[in-house]
C-alpha cells in the first residue's frame, strides 16, 4: 500500500481511509503497509507509527495487516514492531539492514537477535536491489526452523531464486507463505505453486490482481495469459511505479500524490499522460 | 551444446558425434553450438570453425543448427558467420560485443553493421551478466524491423524483461522466436506463450527438457510442475553448470570433460559426488 | 570517531570521554561523530542525539565538531541537525539518502529541501559504495553556489573524482574544505592540494595521522612516504576497520568494543591477533 | 598507443609511423600497443599481428615495446605472444580473460598455464572495470615468485590497491615495475614511489606526460601540481578518451580517426569542439 501524504510529515488520513476501502472491497487477501511502495524508509518514525495506527483502525479486522519494520537500526525495528502489535497488526516484515552490507552470518544473527523482540510473526522480505543483500539459501534454511518466521516475500525479480526457496520449504514448512514482489511475475509464480503477490499495482486496480491470482490458482491458462498481459499494459505506462501510482490515485480522487523526499509528484504534463492512459485502460472515463 | 575437448586446442570429435546423437535422438528441436555453455569465447577461432564443421556433418540436416558468433571483433564475427554458412548451418546468434561496454546506440549500430555481412538469419542473444550490456527495448524495437533478425534468446534470468520483449514483438513479428536461457524458467516461459529454451542441462538429459517443453506447451500444469521440480533437482547438484555437465557426460561415456582455460575439470572427489547424484536421479545406475 | 557502546542502545559514556581526550590531545583538527565509522545508521535516533550531546560536552570547544545527519528520512535528518545545533556542534554532514537511489536532480532537490532546515553549515559526504549514489559534477557545481554548504568529504576512494571536484571549486569557493575518506589516500591528497582527511584509523593512532598530514602539507616527501607506509601497516592487520578499531581501543583500555547490529565484536582468538599486532606496531607493550 | 585505422580491418600504416615518431621523439620510455586504448579486443587477430609488426619496425629498438595479448582464448593469447617475440617486441601484457569471470584460483592457473608459452617477459594488467576481475593480493603474491613476470599495470583507478601491491613487492621483487593506468593518477603514484604510467593521453601530448613524470620523480611539488592540473584540463574536454584521442590526432594530421566497432569517429560538430579545445590548450594554432 502506498502511504498517502499531504506534506513531508503529515499523513493524508482521509485518503488513507479511501485507499483502505478500495483495497478491502477490491478483494485483497491482506494489506502490507510500510514497504518499499509505502516509501517507509523516507518517513519519520513518528509518521510510520501513525500509518499503522490508522490502517489498523480503518481495516478493522476485515483482512490481515502486515507491517514493514525494515530499518538500519535494530532498536528502531523492534520499537516499530511493538507499536504494530499494540495497534492490532497481524505480522511484521523485515528485509536486511541496508546501510552496512551484512554478510550472511551477520544477516542470520541480525534476524536471530530481532526475533525475541517481536510480539508478532515475521515474514522475510528479500529486496537485494535496494538492500544490497539477499537472504541466502543457508539463511532461509535456518529461518525454516524458527517458528515465529512464517514466510518470504521475494522482490528480487529472480524467479529461479524464488522457486529454489519454495522447494526448500516444501516439506519443512508447508505453512510458509511465498509471495512475489514484481507484479509481472504473479502469474508465473502462482501457476507453479507460489501463494500470491504483494504488488504495488494493486493500489490502483486491486480487482485485476485478485482476478489474475484466482485465474492462475485455478490453472485457467488463457485467462491467466490475458490478465497477465493487462498487467504489463498497466506497467508500461509508468503507472505502476510509486510516483505513477500516487498520481493515478490522485486522479481517481482517492488520495493526495505528495511524495516523500527525495522524490516529487509528477508535473502537470506527466499527470496528463497518466490521465490519458488511465482512460485507455478504462480505469477513468 | 557443450564443446567436447581432449586438449586446449583439440576437439573430441568422437565425443561430439555421440553428443549430437544423444541430442537429436533425445528429441531436441535444434542445436546451438558455440554459446556460453559451449565455452566459445575460450576457444581458438580455428577450433570454433572445426566445431561447426563437424556438428553440421553429424547432424546432417535432421534439426536446425544455430552457431554462436559472439566476439569482441566484428571482423571475427563476420568471418565465423561466413564459415557457418559454408558448412551448412541454419542461423547465427550474437550477443553484444563484451569488452568495451557499448551504449545502446552503439549496440544498434554494431548489429546494423554486422547484418549485411551475414549469409544467415540472426538471432539476438541477451546475456548481460557476461557481456555487461542488455539489448534495450529500443534496440529490440529496431531489430523487429530487420527481416534478417529472427528472434531473441534471453539468458538474463529476468522474466519481466523477457515478456516485455515478447509483447513488443507480438503483432510486428509473430514469426520471431523467443527462447529462454536459464532452464529453470523454461516452464514459466512456455506456459505463458514463450517458444522454448536453449538450456545447458539438455546436454545431459535431453528428453527431460523436451517433455517439460511439451507439457508446458500443452498446458498440463501438474506435469509441468513435476518436471520443473525435477529440473531444479538436476541444477541443485551442480550438474547443470558447464563443469558439471562435462563431468556428467564423461561419466556417461559420452565425451571427455576437458575444460578450456580458465577452467579445469572436476577433481576425482567432486566427480564421485556427481556420479552419486546421477545415480539418485536415475541417469546412471 | 567510533561510537563507544556497552549495549545495543547504551552509550559507553566514560569510554567516549576517554576517546575524545585521546583525539583532542592527539592533535586532531576536528571531530566527526555519527559517520560510517561511528555506525550511525545502526543506532537509534535517541542514542544518536546522546552521542552529540556528550561529545560536545567533552570537547568543550577545543576543536570543531561535525555531526553526521545522513538518514533515509529528511525529517529525521532535519531533527538531528536541530539537536546538533542545540548541543553546540559546529557543522553537519550528509550523504545521499540511501534506500531509494536518488537520481542526480532528485539528489540536488533533496539537499535544496534540507538546507533551510539546517541551523548549521553543511558538508557533503560522498560515499557511493554504501549509498549507491555519488554527488555528480553538476550537483557539486550547484552546491558551490550555496553559501551554507562548506565542503566535501569524499570516501569514494576515487582520487580522480576527488581532484576533479577540487579543481571545480578552486576559484568559485576557495573556502571549501576537501577531505578524503580512505586514510590510505591522505598523503596523496594533501601533497597535491587537498585539505586533510576524516580517517577512522585516527581513533587508534591520532598522532600518526596528524604527523602524516603535517609532513604532506610541508611537502616533506621522504617523511610522507614513511608515514604513509606505516598507515598501510595499520590497515593491513584489520585494525583500521570498525571492528578492529573498537577491538584495539578496548585492548588499550579506552572504551568498550560492543558493536551495533548487524555486527558483533571480535572473538577472543581474533582479539589476540589484534593484540599481537598492536604490540608489533608499538601501540601496546 | 591508439591503433590508427583507415577501415574496419585496415591499418593506417603511414599514420602509425607518424604516431610512433611523435611518441619516441616526445621522450616516452616505452610503447604499449594493443591495450584498451589500442582497441585491441575489437581488432581481428590478423590486424593485431600487423600492428605489432609495423610498430616494431618503426620503433627500431629506440624504446622497449610492450604488446597486449589479452584475449578470452588462451590459445590466441599464446599465438600472439609468439608473433610478438618474432617481430622483436620486448614484453607482453595480459589482463584476466574477460568473458567468463575467473575466480582467483582460476586466474592464477590461467597465468600459470600461459607462462610456459610466452617467449617474452609478462606484465600483468589489472583492468577490473572491463574484465570483471581484479588480480587479488594472493595472485600477485604468487606472481612475485615467477621470474618471467616483471610488473603490474593497474588501471583500476584504486590507488589503495595500487600501493598495497607495490608494498607487497617491495622486498620480494624490487625489479618489478608498477605502472598506473588513469593518467590523472600519474602524479600521486610517482610522488609516493610508483614507476610511471601507461597513459592514453600521451598519444596526444607525450611531452606533457614525460615532464609530469620527471617533476614527480624529482619531488618538485609545485611543478607536479601545475602539470597535473594541466592533465585534468586535457581530460576535461573529452580529448583523453579513445574517440577524443583519435579525433585530436586526426586534427593534428597524425593519423586517421576511424574507430573499430562498436564505436564510431566523432561527428563534425564534436570535431569542431575538440579542435577549439586543442587551440585553447595550445596544441594546435
Amino acid at each position: 500500500m502506498v502511504t498517502p501524504l499531504t506534506a513531508r510529515d503529515t499523513l493524508d488520513v482521509a485518503g488513507l481511509e479511501r485507499l483502505v476501502e478500495r483495497l478491502v472491497t477490491g478483494g485483497v487477501s491482506g494489506i502490507f503497509v510500510l514497504g518499499t511502495t509505502g516509501e517507509a524508509p523516507s518517513l519519520s518514525h513518528r509518521l510510520r507509527r501513525e500509518v499503522v495506527e490508522h490502517t489498523c483502525r480503518f481495516v478493522s479486522g476485515r483482512v490481515p495487516i502486515l507491517v514493514g519494520i525494515t530499518d538500519t537500526s535494530i532498536v528502531e525495528s523492534a520499537q516499530l514492531a511493538g507499536a504494530a502489535a499494540d495497534f492490532g497488526a497481524d505480522a511484521v516484515v523485515t528485509s536486511a539492514p541496508f546501510y552496512f552490507p551484512a554478510g550472511q552470518p551477520e544477516l542470520r544473527e541480525f534476524i536471530e537477535e530481532l526475533l525475541p523482540e517481536l510480539p508478532l510473526p515475521l515474514m522475510l522480505y528479500n529486496m537485494p536491489s535496494l538492500t544490497k543483500t539477499s537472504f541466502s539459501r543457508e539463511v532461509v534454511a535456518w529461518a525454516l526452523g524458527q517458528e515465529k518466521i512464517v514466510g518470504l516475500k521475494d522482490s528480487s525479480g529472480d524467479l529461479v531464486y524464488f522457486r529454489k526457496m519454495r522447494y526448500l520449504a516444501e516439506t519443512a514448512r508447508p505453512d510458509w507463505s511465498f509471495l512475489v514482489g514484481p507484479e509481472e511475475l504473479l502469474a508465473e509464480t502462482v501457476l507453479l505453486g507460489g501463494h500470491g503477490g504483494i504488488n504495488g499495482g494493486a493500489n490502483l486496480h486491486p480487482t485485476l490482481y485478485v482476478e489474475l491470482y484466482q485465474a492462475a490458482k485455478a490453472g485457467d491458462l488463457s485467462m491467466t495469459r490475458a490478465l497477465s498481459e493487462a498487467i504489463y499494459q498497466v506497467g508500461k505506462h509508468g503507472s505502476a511505479i510509486i510516483k505513477g501510482l500516487k498520481c493515478s490515485l490522485s486522479i481517481l480522487g482517492i488520495c493526495d500524490d505528495f511524495m516523500a523526499a527525495p522524490f516529487h509528484r509528477f508535473h502537470e504534463a506527466e499527470r496528463e499522460v497518466i490521465r490519458g492512459r488511465l482512460g485507455e485502460l478504462g480505469i477513468v472515463e
